[in-house]
């Protein structure tokens, strides 16, 4: 094992990835949803790109067992990439139930829920490249508030989602494998708000 | 953006404006389930607080954006209010959770479950104005596990809870309905543990 | 209250102390789903376990109120000790809920993955005393990916496990009781991997 220099400019490559392979996990299944065909095929892309995520977040923490001097809190850096792989873990998580609960066809709300997630997605990775400099802390804090509504939105969504089933479905069972789905769905919101959380906290510190 | 001279006592006036919300939401919702009537109106009330909080909650957080040196560490800041947020929120969430399903009645259970939880955000209420003076680490330790005990109790109380719904509820949509909003208020005695979690931190790192 | 001279001993014996019982607390819980006798009496060993742990974790916290200087940080001895408290905590809930939910028989879903947890709690509690020597970063580090590959195999199993209940289950209410145990042990589990993620960051921080 040997120091590297500090170069900065890899953690934020490392991070931008990160992000971006989320975004393209939540279009996948944003896609998914809509079309609603060929599910294992379209489940294996979204597996794929879970591995992908894995394979960026163990880079990341490789590369910081390896750097003497971060450009943030080590600490922080190991917070940021753990949240965005647990994002895609959850689309695949949530893509793997619609697949084994043998879910006919998808509800007006799980398609609404993934446009929640798909727009904070979208806003995470617009945000990553701001953080290579400090003096965007002002747009940096503007971006994680849309976050943070967008998490409400969802959450909105999620629980006239779930009053909808309890109306309309006669079987309890259909309630119980929707209710999960949903549930999967918008804890990947939360995670995407953990995100903006714990960029709020790097611009804490370092603006 | 400027700094401003430290001012210890700004951030526990916003601590004890925060528990101080929390504990109001937690009476109004005990109150909504003791009484049940007028929910609209009650849910508005609640909503409401939720709001106050989230103020309460970005002040705190613009005035961490703006202090150089805070009387305990931004981290503890950060996390204390965030946690006495979610309780508010989760407040909120149950309130919205019993309009939305439509339910009927309440059980002596959402009953004792929310005297649980009405307990535990009084504690922390009269927690909060000891925090000015290390001196009362211990007295802030004994109230720490005051709320660690009402988090095992309102868990207790939430299981037995749950095993008589399957006991009594013919109906399996009720059982959900029920456990779900039932699981949203012992989550707010969580939070009130991680809060006295967040204060026995503190004392570790400032008695 | 005075300050002790550091040793740093206390704390790696209370680690090792905390991982022997939650190992112990997942192979009396593999024991009952196995044999599925004797349930009161198995249930109050694993309480008996639950009181062991709490000992044993505010031993830790009373250790770190009076010690000044600790072998790791304090954040990260508060951090271990806790999620190996939730472990043990976990175990105790899952059998409650087998108790109260007046469960007949186990599944064999349930058997395979109380072994994932037993799988895991042996890898912490053999990973321990390697914690005091940072010369064994590697082979932590190879550990902690052995828990977390652990986790991701119990969350595969509960997902299986719960789209079999809904092929198989006539029952909602059925559904509704193991899908709770399982998430209950999975979530155990997942306190492991946290545990894990804690030992990663001590490796970061001192190897």
């Amino acid at each position: 094992m040997r120091w590297f220099l500090p170069r900065e400019d890899d953690f934020f490559d490392i991070f931008e990835r990160a992000a971006n392979n989320a975004d393209v996990a939540a279009a996948a299944l944003l896609e998914l949803v809509v079309k609603f065909d060929d599910l294992p095929e379209r489940a294996k892309r979204i597996k794929d790109l879970e591995h992908a995520g894995d394979k960026i977040t163990h880079e990341a923490i490789d590369r910081l067992n390896r750097t003497f001097i971060t450009p943030v809190d080590r600490e922080d850096i190991h917070e940021l990439v753990c949240r965005i792989d647990d994002i895609v873990d959850l689309i695949d998580t949530a893509t793997n139930r619609m697949v084994l609960y043998k879910i006919g066809e998808p509800t007006h709300a799980v398609i609404d829920l993934v446009r929640c997630l798909k727009h904070s997605t979208a806003v995470i990775r617009e945000t990553m490249p701001l953080l290579r400099n400090m003096k965007n802390a002002r747009a940096i804090a503007e971006r994680c508030i849309a976050i943070q509504t967008q998490e409400n939105e969802a959450d909105r969504v999620m629980q006239h989602a779930i009053a909808a089933l309890f109306e309309s479905r006669p079987d309890p069972i259909e309630v119980i494998k929707w209710k999960d789905i949903y549930e999967e769905i918008e804890s990947a919101t939360d995670r995407c708000e953990d995100v903006a959380n714990v960029l709020d906290s790097i611009i804490l510190k370092n603006a």
